[in-house]
């Protein structure tokens, strides 16, 4: 997608020197537009786990080129499957919530087993990530044009009006490689010059709505009005709100979805308000292993100084008084019986162990096994 | 209650000069502890739409004391009871959604109505004022016996293991004159060696929950953690909350509950989990001239820098990037049906229009009319 009428990935590969993979630092945005290089698996891990780069497909994807640049360091001294399964459990403790990471290690891992030789596991290895990286890109892309038909709808029964989304932390394109996954169908929409205005939720305490989404829809050109996270039920009451679409970390064969923290708070509201709330995911999202969200996946806590402190445009404050604890949890689970439906690559199905078995009975999607 | 080991009001007469209002300047808390003196009654206005003070009751006590303020300025021009008239028509004006406001000004006009002297009219003034501030003292300090009750049979239920309360805003001391709404059973229950921990809702976009309070709680040595505003529905799903105590700043004759926007999604958040959610609030804040809170209480708009920056311990940063529009609801109405209680100075009632109606049928307690 565009910054400053650029086209940009979020992750790639450098096309002079491959072996160093390039992204662009979240961390900074939006009031410095940085490209960070990632020339070792060190490089990569810290990348996800200070959150250079996040949200669950970047994340996967980031792994990936990760353990691609982890072979680089291969000395030899131990058989090369002990040093790539190194690596690949190393790699998955750099964030705990987004399946994404194991789903993508797991892949590698798989796609690595049989290379003997070191120089053609990296060669293995950087196509693997480069496939994934391209596998990402189709969903997003996919994903928005599924979404883009419920926007369709709302828009006729609207006779043309704004429609109005809601959307909590960042599922747009910094959190993919394109397109993104909640954000995906309202670019496709706003492409096809549907109006549409996108209520977008702050998301503290790391403000990903106000510092990703805002920027990104600013840099397309998409309407858009930034609230603090408390207004969404507000909004919902009074009928401002048409449609909610958020992404999800980890959804479970039974429809639970794992999302940013003040995820369920928002679906509460949309059941009541009946206003349907939809949670776009790739495959690379869903974590068919486990079928109760509540109790299964384990919820990131992060420091306290991410809750204590803010970064503003001119540095950090502080904005909680000496002495009061804090505490910050990361993510929360949404029970499947209040998603109105997941739109995925392959379409849009309601939120249960059925419906999503249906939809991937056949495949030959790859889901990570524990 | 304390601040640095020594007992405020939030507002008084000042001793020597009764004809100078002192209040706490609740825009420097918790980084200053400033007091500010009201001099006349514009100075009174202002520090209400400024949000020097805050908080339904205290509205409601400091716009009686700027009423008193304003009848220094009485040049004798025109009629005092027209006067007295067009400072409480423009006192009303002040902030749209607290009743408070209206009560206040309302009880300070029906006690001036046959004051034909200015001299008397001051006296009147003063004497009504004062009494205001000791009713909403008592009515505060009566919400929190009857709130301890709650409380302590949790903590028996619970085998006096903590009872974790949550509160969004401030509806403490600070919002009032003395002990609070809200956390009036809180203090009370924390006096009593009731073991106790509130999970403070920081509440964007003003953050009187991680200024005030958090700061308030200190103070006192309550136990308690700041949280982004994100979180209440995670704890709540996982248990670790066992009551939600909050404020209101209007409350319909159906009980209906208009208070701090994002109250309504705690609410719902408690609902669905069944933990219990309880309201409490003085008389002051009735407002039985209406029954459909959802429409007929009008929600204040503020500017949008109070999204887009934020204050803190050493000074101000934009969060927000430039050209993103934002949104700024300052309230958000609870409907009646998520609502456990009222607990009121009089005891605690189901939020329904016969039981409120019951609570205060022969009673003569004074409600403003519309």
């Amino acid at each position: 997608m565009n910054i400053n009428g650029q086209q940009f990935h979020t992750i790639w590969a450098d096309k002079s020197h491959p072996e160093i993979i390039k992204v662009i630092d979240q961390q900074k945005l939006p009031w410095e537009f940085s490209i960070q290089s990632l020339k070792t698996f060190n490089d990569a891990f810290i990348a996800i786990k200070e959150m250079t780069v996040r949200g669950a497909p970047l994340i996967g994807v980031t792994a990936s080129f990760g353990i691609y640049l982890g072979l680089k360091s291969f000395s030899g001294e131990e058989p090369l499957v002990e040093f790539i399964s190194g690596l690949c459990t190393t790699m998955k403790t750099a964030r705990p919530t987004a399946i994404n990471l194991a789903f993508a290690v797991d892949r590698m891992k798989l796609a690595l087993e049989n290379a003997n030789d070191i120089e053609v596991a990296r060669k293995i290895a950087f196509k693997e990530a480069e496939e994934l990286k391209q596998f990402e890109i189709e969903c997003s892309s996919k994903i928005g044009d599924h979404g883009l038909v419920l926007i369709e709808e709302i828009s006729q029964k609207k006779n043309g009006e704004t429609v109005n989304i809601l959307t909590h932390c960042n599922a747009g394109w910094l959190a993919c490689i394109d397109w993104g996954t909640a954000l995906a169908p309202i670019y496709k929409a706003h492409k096809k010059g549907i109006p549409v205005h996108v209520w977008v939720d702050e998301t503290r305490p790391r403000n990903q709505g106000s510092k990703l989404t805002a920027y990104e829809l600013q840099q397309e050109g998409v309407p858009h009005t930034v609230i603090a996270d408390n207004t969404g039920g507000h909004l919902m009451q009074h009928q401002m709100v048409d449609i909610v679409l958020v992404g999800s970390d980890r959804t479970t064969q039974t429809g639970d979805v794992c999302n940013k923290i003040g995820t369920y708070l928002k679906a509460l509201a949309a059941k009541d308000n009946n206003i349907p709330f939809y949670v776009a995911l790739p495959s690379s999202s869903f974590d068919l292993t486990i079928s109760e969200g509540l109790t299964e996946i384990q919820i990131e806590e992060r420091g306290g100084d991410e809750v204590k402190f803010i970064e503003g445009k001119k540095g950090k404050v502080q904005i909680i008084p000496d002495g009061s604890p804090v505490a910050n949890y990361g993510f929360d689970v949404t029970p499947a019986r209040l998603i109105t439906g997941l739109i995925t690559e392959k379409g849009i199905c309601e939120a249960n162990r059925e419906e999503i078995g249906k939809m991937y009975k056949r495949d030959k999607v790859f889901f990570c096994k524990k």
